[in-house]
């Protein structure tokens, strides 16, 4: 028989009825869950009408998911949940390339791309390349290994979100690194820009006094045979909100310099207009155990 | 500038965002849920697949949502958090009526109905009248109390999950306790029913090795001029699954007696075939600060 529940009995009444799981690492995340679910209400004396406007928000952040648009992921974002799940599994090591968040515009296949292609599908934006090496954590290059890189235009918004202004594809491409571990491509200088606050999410920044900018950033995730994936950034060096990203994802040692470049046979080699912004640098992967 | 982020600094670092927050309640509500999160996470090292599993669910709960379905609710339900919140903020004044979990079938108002009219617009379960009063902590009787009723059908369901097969408002009513403060109607005896499974919760009831059942019940919200609102149900003695609810919400003292009753003349006098069953009891409400 149950006898009527008190404040702490009634958590320990869910935590047995989770005894059945048979997979015990969901039994870990369930339990751990349920117990930090039921100190916050505890903690904080949730009223019905908070607990009501808690369920309202998160059905909303659920039906603002579309094929485009993952509200959820911006919500983790926003509470730094992403970040601090990227810190938790980051790969350590001196000299790897620190990870980043993967953000909520990941949501299509970037197109196959040719090392040297543009990834700039509209060229109105400031021509930029981008070059770098991929490299083991001791410096050897890593042939092969494969890039996925998407970002925002010159304006600040990835193409999912102005699919009637630009082409499916527009800032996305995947590459394949040469022989040499080396990659190159053309774009243009990617914008700051305020994750989208037309839904809960934006909601949610205004009541608790945040703007919703990024600093301007490319994307990546790089992968290569023997190696543990890396999803990071490089930010534009100089840009705005650097110290107030609003998903908390700068990290230091992955701002890199866009370097004015005025150098006509430079431009010519690449295919881009002179002057044009360079940004050099090189990503490092640790080694699978 | 953001030094990289540890997984320490990122917490501080949200919670250093949030300090612009106008409502100091809503401040104490998101920084109590930040550093709650962020510690799940840290405790149970949770991987990025994990986290993917974790978005991929909750925008799963959002978009099941309809106009007549509230997976929110169900999950805040089979985790017990909908019973813990109500925990907190009941009245635990000796002798006043407990309350319980709301429930995601609340969803459409109930139909005003006078007192002694029949909830069952369908009349194949079996006969009950439920009857009552409702009163002051010290007994004094409430005339004109609101009770709104709701319930599942003899085989477990609410009208609203079964449109086609139910007509809107069975199993529903508003009715106005008399000048004596009394109230009765007519139902048939609810079954024992499984919350709906075929939903991501579930998936995780059955992930977790739990059963859907609910033991049978009837839900009341009473409210009064000058009292606080009580949101309950009545379990019915003797039901399946009273010692393990899926949702936590047995109170030992709302369990009441169905009595079988084989009296023509009261069967008379309440409209019902005979014979029926008759759950007597009082609804007691806290008084107002």
């Amino acid at each position: 028989m149950t006898a009527d529940a008190t404040e702490t009995t009634v958590t320990e009444e869910v935590v047995a009825a989770l005894r059945a799981t048979a997979d015990p690492r969901l039994h870990e995340l369930i339990e751990g869950l349920v117990r930090h679910l039921h100190d916050f209400v505890r903690e904080t004396r949730l009223t019905r009408e908070e607990w009501e406007k808690a369920v309202g928000f998160l059905t909303e952040t659920g039906q603002t998911c579309t094929d485009t648009r993952q509200e959820f992921i911006l919500l983790s974002d926003v509470l730094g949940v992403s970040m601090l799940v990227e810190t938790v599994n980051g790969h350590h090591t001196a000299g790897v390339t620190r990870s980043t968040v993967l953000g909520p515009f990941h949501m299509s296949a970037s197109p196959v791309r040719e090392l040297g292609d543009s990834i700039d599908l509209v060229g109105d934006g400031e021509p930029c390349v981008v070059s770098g090496r991929v490299l083991d954590e001791d410096g050897t290059p890593l042939p092969g290994a494969v890039l996925d890189v998407w970002q925002a235009d010159a304006e600040g918004y990835y193409d999912v979100q102005r699919p009637d202004l630009r082409p499916a594809g527009n800032g996305r491409g995947l590459f394949t690194a040469d022989s040499e571990g080396r990659f190159r491509f053309r774009t243009c200088v990617p914008a700051p820009y305020p994750i989208p606050t037309d839904g809960p999410v934006g909601e949610l920044l205004r009541a608790t006094g945040r703007h919703p900018y990024r600093p301007a950033h490319i994307h990546f995730i790089a992968t290569a045979d023997g190696h543990e994936p890396v999803t990071t950034h490089i930010f534009v060096g100089g840009s705005d909100h650097l110290d107030s990203d609003a998903v908390f994802a700068v990290k230091w040692s992955l701002v890199k310099d866009f370097a004015p470049t005025d150098d006509p046979s430079l431009a010519r080699e690449f295919g881009v207009p002179n002057p044009f912004r360079h940004a050099r640098f090189d990503l490092v992967l640790e080694r699978s155990a």
